[in-house]
């Protein structure tokens, strides 16, 4: 008797844990996100830091430290989170779980690696802590609307994004032939071409791979207008997809599957729609 | 009783100016609305032409009336929008207030610095002065379609800002891990491979930073193609947004606000949406 | 007697050749336009590779015989349009009046100034010929859907074409205030450092002006990030404009005015839109 | 009797074969999609490896196989077709059939001419099998959305792409006599300086032609805006086009003609809509 009230206890510790760390409808569960955001931010931007020699000389030890405070906070914010789980493997299987281990595994090995293994390995590492910034997605709202729109679209994206590059390398070869006699010349293979083509198909143009010749002007005139007039397409498509869904945009709420952590559900959801289980409290 | 009348007349003098600086429906307001502009224009053109040598050398005693001559005028506007507003001290304190007194503060500051202070000051106050363009804001018609539009699809916008942000570090974390040891390569530091991403994702392509490897070539061109199919999301978004809002569009008057002269209040309004005092002049 | 039979046949005549050079129903009228776009294409090409130097050294003698062929085609057309007007000066004042006549003209004016006149004004002359380009939008037909979105949009356009503008204004202000003292800088004043910002928001990026410092390219990355949000402002604007006037496009008439030439009249059109004449023969 | 038997199950075979090539509702008909596009995604991977010296010189023999591999495998392929296909002349004759006959026969060609014809042939043979990648076309589902979109706004886009021609001749005109005059310009003649204002107006921006003098700064500010400001348009008017039509995207069928093979029928469709024939199997 005594032990089942305190495992009910237990259990409202664990509710009121998921609620502060897994939802964001409690003042402490919005202050949790928020705190986690500025982690997450500054430990990406000690990373980025790390790599700029100046900077490292000069601070290497805080940077140190820096490291190992946040490795310790998503330590604890990733035990936290399996033990609040209904299902920890499930949590721990799921996207979020792998980026959450991500973010705090990579210093830990990197301990036990000192001095003993290669450097590439090493390095893979500590770009992978990189990827915390993955864990934002996670706590931006409204998130789920930009990648449904993308998901909804995504068959036609698909389309599109092959119609292009069957455009660039059609393009390309075009090119090459055209360009690759030519003394001096960038265009050196297919590959590179097809690189230049997509490079001025999509308007980026960096300018390190250019024409010489005269025909060579004129194709590449002629293939930049053509994809200058085609990206009006994929972008109509997207609208038109997004309007159409505008309906069906009801009300999200933003409380976490308990088993497994998965956002964006319906208000009227009852059970989770990723992993089938029930979305209350019991 | 005199003085009551002169008060009264005063008043009106004050609702005359008042109607001239502030409004634009008035052939007199629509005069000041389209000299001021010219105003603004030629003075942000003499301060941009000071920092052209060959010009500065030529025509320096020139550059020195201009700038005092738009000084006094913009003073001397500045002075009557406090004097007939009913409240100075909100407009004082609005945007367009700070805006227009930053607009004559500077010249009058670096006169009495001359000589005694160092450079570094009297440059950021030289260029504080291309802020007038700011001024312009006030005075072109339509320009809050385009503020309600960004601010009603703002959530949204931030939210796509963060996706490409994110999108962006991890590209460039990748890129940095591709180039990063090449001889002789621009990807020098995770933050200058972020801001090839960047450069690629958003079309831009400076061509300062470029690739040198197949395997960099190959990530980029993925890397530009996906950028590339998901610029249509946002403006689809944005444009769902907007004709969402279409029927919302009702009539704004050109009328401001008598107490803090905030703009784009629709035309059944009695009291400004921005401080709450009554539009009308009493 | 006979003298108003002659007139009325004169007047048929008139009106044979006016349906032949103005309008595109008839079988002779399709075949006159599509003859004039070919040699308007032509005669634009011709003018093209006379600066080119290879080319010019070698066909001198041919490109002086296709100018000319073409000057007296054009001379032959524009005094044709010139009779068969209704109101001959209402045409001659027209838009493509004006083009009509600076299509041929040039090439008479330089033969009356050879060998006597400057480099200067002959090589105005010989470049206004390219003008001739612009008779084609005479010809292109739905040339005025793409107008009408664009007059429809006009204000929205113009607030953005601004705003744009002045973001720049004050980007390329913080630009030049950040690398202007840099050594070796490209920012060597700020008309220089605001065409660096119009290059980068607008996703151009020639590469011929970049950033330096650090702190350069951290603004640089936000001000690209800020214009990439900003894009899909105006064009979902432009889309509501256009779906909002999607009812309106009735249907056009390929009738030209008798007495200006105005094309894009609506199916029960009676009197012309510009110069309020009738539309119809009597 | 016998024999009208065999004929039957001949057909049936055919009708079978047919299945399994030309459609993709049944399993194995899915398998030989997917396989195909493997095939046809490794041999373009296969040529353009080929021009890519370093790769050439080490794997020439490898190179070799896996060349006359996909050459017998598309030469089966495009028989198969032919002896399934009702009218095998129509199929042979269609857009696919010659992409199809183009994918295999290079390959014995070069084999003829091998040592006895120059380099100019064989490359152009060599070359031509990167046309292959159009094959993909035939298999990717929804590519006919796109294509239809763009069939439906083709009117619209073409009077796009004259128009933004047309202003790219003028402003390239004018860069023209404002640039090329200057020491060392890049603007040697009137099709390069159109060159820079296409790349500039779709802002692709290369940057390999850059302006040199203060004017053209200007100029080309203002060409890069008006271009930006423009870009929405057509845009917005495919984006029209699109959503109009949105209801007429009626269910399609994965069927092919069993005439000409043509894809994208209406599930109701009992003809077909390019060669007119029956599109059951009798």
């Amino acid at each position: 008797m005594a032990e089942d009230e305190q495992t009910k206890q237990a259990k409202t510790l664990k509710q009121r844990v998921w609620e502060i760390i897994f939802e964001a409808e409690t003042p402490a569960g919005k202050l949790f996100d928020i705190v986690l955001l500025c982690f997450i931010g500054m430990s990406v931007l000690a990373v980025m830091l790390e790599t700029v020699a100046e900077f490292k000389d000069k601070y290497s030890s805080e940077l140190l430290f820096v490291e190992w405070f946040f490795t310790i906070m998503f330590s604890a914010e990733y035990l936290l989170r399996l033990w609040c789980s209904r299902k920890p493997l499930r949590y721990a299987t799921s996207f979020f779980g792998v980026v959450d281990l991500l973010s705090c595994l990579p210093t830990y090995i990197t301990l036990f690696l000192a001095g003993t293994s290669g450097f590439a390995v090493v390095r893979v590492l500590r770009l992978l802590r990189m990827f915390r910034v993955l864990k934002m997605a996670h706590h931006v709202r409204g998130a789920h609307v930009i990648m449904q729109g993308l998901v909804r679209s995504r068959a036609k994206i698909t389309v599109f994004f092959f119609a292009i590059l069957m455009f660039a390398v059609i393009a390309g070869t075009v090119m090459y032939y055209i360009e690759g006699n030519v003394e001096g010349t960038s265009f050196t293979s297919i590959p590179m071409s097809i690189y230049y083509a997509i490079v001025s198909i999509t308007t980026v143009g960096y300018g390190d791979v250019v024409v010489q010749t005269n025909l060579g002007i004129f194709v590449t005139t002629i293939m930049i207008l053509t994809g200058y007039a085609v990206i009006a397409v994929p972008t109509g498509i997207v609208t038109t997809e997004l309007m159409r869904g505008k309906d069906n945009e009801s009300d999200h709420t933003t409380d976490a599957c308990p088993s497994c952590g998965a956002h964006g559900h319906l208000a009227d959801a009852v059970y989770c729609r990723r992993c089938g289980d029930r979305l209350d409290h019991d």
